[in-house]
This record gives C-alpha cells, structure tokens and sequence, in this order.
C-alpha cells in the first residue's frame, strides 16, 4: 500500500483578467486557485477528480475561509500549497497557504463534503478511501 | 400569433470584480453581457433558456466577435441592446451595442447553432420556432 | 444627522457564465456577489465606493468566510442581504445572507481594512465616518 | 540585432472554475487565455507586458474574434498558439490557434492599440519596436 501524498505544490502566474482595478489578484480568484490545487492534490495520489465525477462522486465546498496577508499582483509566480487537513470517508479538509518568493499572502482553509448525482451525501468507495488515507475504511 | 420581439435592451452595473488592472471592464466580460442579454432577449419572449436546456437543446456559441471603441468602469450603468439579426431553425445571429449615456461602448455580433445532449446540430421544435420566428416553419 | 442604514437587499440573477460543469453556481462567484452588495449598502448611505477610490481610500479583504448550504443555479434569482456587522474607523466587519424563495442558501462574513494609495492602513475621514456610523468620531 | 519570435505554445490546464453548466470550457475563457498567450509571446521576446505599463505604454483590445470548432472540458491539457500577424507602432494583430491533441477547438484573431497613461493612442518606443520587429522604425 502507497503512503497517500497529503500536500502539494503547484505554480501558479497570475493572469491579466484576474487582477481588478485595484491592481491586485481580485480575492475570488483565490478560490479558483484553491480549487486547481485540490485537483493537483488529487492527481499526485493518482486521482483524477474528472473520474470521481464520471463515477457519480462529486465534491462541494461547505465551507471556505480565506485570510488576505499581502496582495498579488499581476505577471506575479505564486506557490500555492494544499494540504489534506483531515480526511474521512463523507468529508475532507484542506489548508492552503500562498507564497511569492517565500513569503505568505494568503492562508486558506474549506471543507468538502461528498455528495452523489442527485446532491446526497455519500461516502468515498473502499478503492478511493485507501488510497487517499492510506488505510482500509474500517 | 404574437409578433416576435427581435431586440431587449438590459441594465447592467459594472462590478468590482469585472474590472482589471487597467481599471477597465476587463474584455473577456462582455461576452458574459451578451450572454446575459440573450437570456433576457428570449424571456421577452416568454422563453426561458432554462427550459429549453431541460427539453435537451443548447444553444453554443460558434462565432463571436466584438469592436471596442470606450472602454467602461467600475460602476457605470451600461445599456446593452441585443437584437436577433437572423434566426433559421439550426442557428441564430445576434448584434449587440453597449452603451453608457447614450455613447456607444462595445459592438459585437455572434453566432449561436443549436444542439442536443450530444452536442449534434439539432432544429428548434415548431412551438418555439414559431415563438421566435412569428410564422410556422415551412 | 442621519441614522446609517447598516443592511440592503440586492437582487442577482445567475448568469450562465458564474456555473460550473456541476451545473452550480461557481463557489467563487458568492465573493463577487458579496462585493456588489458592499457597493449597494454603500450606495444606500448616499456614498459611492469609486468616490472613495478617488480620495484614494481603498477597502481591501482582510478575511472572507462562506458557508454553503444549499447550490444555486443558473437564471435562478437570489436575494443578497448585506449588513454592517461592526464599523470603526479603520475596518469593517460585513455579514451575507443570500436567499432563494427565503431560502437560506449561503451564509458569509467579511472583515475589510481600509489603506491608502499605497497600501498603508488609514482611517475613514471623519465626513465618512459619520454617514455610516450615525456619530462623530471619538 | 536578434530576429523577432513571432509565435509562441503555451500549455493550459482548464480549470473547473472555468467550466459553465454545459460542462464546457465557457466561451468568454477563450479571451482569458489568449491575453495569456500574448503575455508570454512577449516574454519569449525578452519583454514584459507589466514592464510596458509602468513605463505608461498599455495594450487594449480594439476587436476580437474567435470562431469554436470543439468544445473543450475540464482538466484538459490544451495549447494555444499565439502568433504575431503583424505590427506596426501603433497596433498589433495576434492570431490564436487552441488544440487539444492536435485537433483545433478555436481559432481567434485581435486587434491591439497601444494606448498611453491617459488612454490616449501612442507608439511603440524605439528600443520596444526593434525587438518586437527586428527592425528600427522608419
């Protein structure tokens, strides 16, 4: 059994159409970052969020939280890094800290819940639990 | 047989979030106005897209293009004025012209096909041809 | 002396642009709802943010927190509520309640910090402060 | 004197954000990731878009157009080809080719005008319009 990789890396360059007038990354956008890490998150442990999808299992944000300590700005190279917090089989949370050159902007945390085609909560299969916990579902 | 209502104008308030750097509306959202005006455009005909969606017809963007002359800002009021220049049963040509005190902003023209659940060209039923059209097909 | 008016209603109507392939509004998109509500409750205090922006006072997002009860959809109209939590010269604290049919779909709060044109903290003018806290600043 | 490069790959990843109800990559990205592409088209110059802003030079899209052969989903890796068609000191025309595997999904083309601080039409300064056309101005 393969230890699960429960943090991430991913490169990001902030794009024109995501900064505002203000001239910073817009906040929301954060969100979106979030969002590729956690596929990125899973594609490192093999998973591919698009065939959790095509097999009825779907991922919705409860809840996020977001703590804005430096703006970024346009053309800037950020690294965000997601975490999986706790994981169980209906839920899972993730922090998320980005950087530019070292330094924290912004600190992240959400929590996912499962739910299937029809928006039920469901529970993640024994094949997808193992290998995102590392262990059998008990 | 009511007589089709071929143009809809709509309201739009420039949010924070649609600007950029520049401190202009960002390009990219205009589309998403004109969006917004073909939606409002068909519900002046008492059609909701929604609906049409749910009966398995989508209509997808094949062409689209657009002529900036002014650019707009954070919380302007804009006046977009979407007209269909052509309908047939498999396509509709749409214009648009955004406007802010009566100064034309933005003119962009598109062409939309309809398709079905397998994104394959597909034809509007007759009821909502007739809607749109304001004569049966033939 | 005027009473400050602390919450507005706002409606906002999906467009089709802020879902996802879920066929839900884009989690991401609540933030740029919330942000137009803050320009509304402004609005409703007879001030106008891009004035703010002109005397060069920016309210930047220190934190936002969302809580997601149930999805939205496309073309469905939601009603936001923005109130003022807690003003003080220096920072404002927002709670959101967005609504379908009073429905209680999401649920936020925010705390933004006022800076200069270079990013330093400062505090609201006292012109300002007394349009939307009721008092003089002590 | 180093010849211009005038066409530039870059690699994206659609991100679920990005995505609209029918599942597609929503048509008005297209725009998000062409401004990428000339972001990068310059770097591979040697020049960078956010050096030109602070030196008072800003490229604004004057027309855009892009015609969608193939929908694309999310996840998919996708290259756009970003080419310079051609340039004068005042305007520039990019044309964008995106594929996926080989096969096209859009082609799109724009007109650019360079504009001043005060958006007042401006030209390329001469060390700027060496690189870009790997020639001086006349």
């Amino acid at each position: 059994m393969t230890e699960p990789i429960s943090s991430h890396e991913l490169e990001i360059r902030v794009r024109y159409a995501e900064t505002d007038a203000m001239g910073y990354l817009h906040h929301a956008q954060y969100l979106v970052y979030f969002e590729a890490g956690r596929t990125e998150l899973l594609r490192a442990n093999r998973l591919r969020y698009r065939d959790m999808e095509e097999r009825g299992l779907f991922y919705v944000v409860a809840r996020i939280e977001v703590r804005f300590r430096a703006p970024a700005r346009y053309d800037d190279v950020l690294t965000l890094t997601t975490s999986t917090a706790r994981l169980s089989p209906v839920r899972v949370d993730h922090r998320y800290e980005l950087t530019r050159d070292g330094k924290l902007l912004t600190e992240g945390s959400s929590t996912l819940v499962l739910v299937d085609r029809d928006g039920k909560p469901t529970a993640l299969p024994p094949d997808l639990y193992v290998i995102l916990r590392g262990t059998a579902p008990t």
